[in-house]
């Protein structure tokens, strides 16, 4: 069975100039990706941000959700949101990952740029049947700084619809990913 | 090549309860969506909502990323918005497509369960290349009302990850429809 983490990064992530920052959380984010993630058996949705009052934000999100009135009205949502983890920066993700796995996950980086290092779809796809934890990263704004990049084990190649447009959110772009991974 | 148009419907829709209400906009529905659309070659994005402020909203929305500053700000968020085709009601949309292509579209409903008259992506993708129109209709809230889907051409198979939880939001059932239809 394949076993796929994902992680959505806050932090360190670039703005239109080019500038490494911390983006602000989208709600929308949480729900759309957990859904996803929830109907794909991906394992759990790591979200990476290190600026305390957005972690306080998820929680709550997640806890009106989980444990409030949202718990009682829409149950779903619930079992969607229970996958979501909260991290400081992504290698503390990862040693959660390592801990929990015996190993630490097979690291794999998601832009809208091709790298010499791209493997495509398939080829993950092939890779997770091996069993070995991985976990696909997708960065926030205007997506992940190129020093991030670099330390991944992998880029995923980038999707490419029918035309030279590739501006999806990472809510689409997640959704998509999953698909041709898992689907 | 193919011919899709995508069509967002807030009336008729139905609730949690399963009553017919007209739901309210969500912003990132037009964002996420008119992006996947622009992304894989679809024709327009037809919005349909029968209450005047919702539409005033879709057309501040559009106005302010296609002329405002969020068109400088941001062009590629322009050039998907402008998609975007806002309806009183369904019909209204179909009579549009038929001005525009010379016939009516066939037109096929999503939901997230199966019908007898249920076709899989793969069928309606081989359909897709004889050119004629088609338009792929999303419903929002809780889904499209069991009325208008039994008035479709074709209803779509319900998106299957690699468990039982369907309940995708709309703007990833969308993303991940036209990567299986022209992807």
């Amino acid at each position: 069975m394949p076993k796929l983490y994902v992680a959505l990064i806050h932090y360190p992530v670039v703005n239109k100039n080019g500038e490494t920052i911390a983006s602000a959380l989208t709600n929308l984010d949480l729900h759309d990706i957990s859904r996803a993630a929830k109907t794909y058996g991906i394992e759990a949705f790591l979200v990476v941000t290190p600026l305390e009052d957005q972690k306080d934000l998820v929680e709550k999100i997640i806890s009106h959700w989980t444990t409030g009135i949202g718990a009682e009205y829409n149950p779903k949502r619930r079992s969607a949101l229970e996958l979501i983890r909260i991290y400081d920066s992504f290698p503390e993700a990862l040693d959660r990952i390592a801990a929990v796995e015996g190993c630490y996950p097979i690291t794999v980086a998601t832009s809208a740029r091709k790298y010499p290092a791209s493997i495509s779809n398939e080829k993950l796809r092939a890779m997770l049947t091996n069993g070995k934890p991985h976990v696909l990263i997708l960065g926030t704004a205007w997506g992940l700084t190129e020093e991030f990049i670099s330390r991944a084990d992998y880029v995923l190649e980038p999707i490419v619809g029918k035309t030279d447009y590739n501006h999806l959110s990472v809510r689409s772009a997640a959704s998509i990913i999953f698909d041709r991974l898992l689907g």
